[in-house]
């Protein structure tokens, strides 16, 4: 039942980039994550994640504070900064970013690559005070296909729904790239690792596919943030990472994502086939 | 926007029997599953769950072999043995058997209480040989309302399903019950932790669940199972467990399942309402 690996597919060096930005201070933020971008590339990794609203900060106290810092996607400042570099290093970045649209604003994550800018993706599922600034995601969960292989994205509190992981993974999604600012959990033991960690570990290996997490560290406007990114293979096995909680890591991986199409736990089950949509409400 | 406890709620006491049934001896692994249900039920526990096919064993070599051993449910000798004892000792039992319904054989739990049988819940997604001996659940996933709380029920490669556990906690479900027969899965490091662990530890969290698996452990004709039977709370974090690999444990927990009531994440965020069907295909 084993599919055979496509022996032409080249192997793929992915960093995750955990850091902290500056609330407020979008060129200081993008300018440093183009220091770390630089850094990933330059040890061979050709698909690189930022954080959730990399270039903003997380803490909005009002939606004119969100606004006064959007940008639209991809023709403003930090998506023109970030194209130039996936052009400059032939890389693909998936990146968190705080979008504007018309009069809309977005909690968002681009991808561009090494031709150009290739897509938004919007998040879907807002977390806590998001649901006062941002507009949900209209954009559904989008599959994107480029020259190393198909990408999904999914952002923060998205990942708490296995129906995001589901979507992706039936759209065909290899790898999920999340772009993240995970906050600690109601009733989290002291020392315990970020629930995050757990959710994303069962989607990869629900679906058989690579999911690689940018965590964001540090305490903004007195939230904390659970840092422990990490890159998760597909059958649920933690790849590379989790960081620490709370310094600047940059967690890297080479993966295959042609095992992404291999979804066999057992010769008589693979993990999308063996769904009952027959019984599923 | 938390919900008020119901002060006139009893907290409940659970136990998950990790034992190793002998294979095609059905009548020793009822009198010992007996035995550990009655010391349970002495500790206090209301609600006793027993591992998969607690009373035949796992590992079928051929369907006439499963089919000498299948019982019809409630009215069989297994099913009336664990129904008098629910009774006598004024609890619940879930545990799970090879079911003859008809021409059909099912890999079964049963729900048995102080009145009597309560119902049946045959498991959905069959996992590797099973497909040879079994017909796949023809019951959807029932929610059953008794004295204690409304109970699921999934058995083992079910939990593989994210949407096993949507679907229960959508229909009310306060505490999935897993009657369960871990194997090891593909590429896990040695020393790991199963990856079902992380996956019920996830669908707590994601739905706002208790679930209470009661794994076998031993090796069957080569085959074998990875204990670690645990009782999670409705914010993913273990409660009870997990216990060892290979040593017969009885894993308990005292809850309240009113707790399985308050979805809430944050201020703004609830597991079940934030979900987008609006944008799931």
């Amino acid at each position: 039942m084993v599919q055979a690996n496509d022996p032409a597919r080249p192997r793929l060096q992915v960093s995750c980039i955990q850091f902290e930005p500056i609330f407020g201070d979008v060129a200081g933020n993008v300018s440093r994550s183009c220091e770390l971008i630089r850094a990933a590339a330059a040890s061979g990794s050709k698909l690189v994640v930022l954080p959730e609203l990399a270039n903003t900060g997380y803490v909005f106290q009002s939606t004119d504070e969100a606004a006064a810092l959007a940008e639209e996607v991809p023709t403003g400042p930090t998506s023109e900064a970030w194209g130039a570099l996936a052009i400059e290093l032939g890389i693909h970045i998936v990146a968190g970013i705080t979008e504007r649209a018309g009069d809309a604003l977005f909690n968002s994550a681009l991808l561009t690559g090494p031709n150009g800018p290739i897509g938004v993706y919007r998040k879907a599922h807002l977390w806590d005070r998001e649901n006062l600034f941002f507009r949900k995601g209209d954009l559904g969960f989008p599959v994107f296909e480029t020259s190393i292989g198909k990408l999904g994205v999914a952002i923060c509190y998205d990942g708490w729904f296995p129906e995001t992981f589901r979507q992706l993974a039936l759209g065909g999604a290899e790898i999920v790239c999340v772009p993240t600012n995970w906050v600690p959990m109601p009733g989290q033991p002291e020392g315990e690792a970020a629930m995050a960690n757990t959710l994303h570990r069962a989607a990869a290996h629900s679906n058989g596919i690579f999911i690689a997490c940018a965590d964001r560290i540090g305490v903004e406007r007195s939230q904390p943030f659970e840092g422990q990114s990490l890159i998760i293979g597909p059958k649920g096995w933690t790849i590379a990472g989790p960081a620490s909680r709370d310094r600047p890591e940059t967690v890297t991986a080479s993966v295959d994502l042609g095992d992404a199409a291999r979804k066999e736990l057992s010769t008589f089950n693979s993990v999308l086939r063996d769904r009952r949509v027959d019984v599923y409400g």
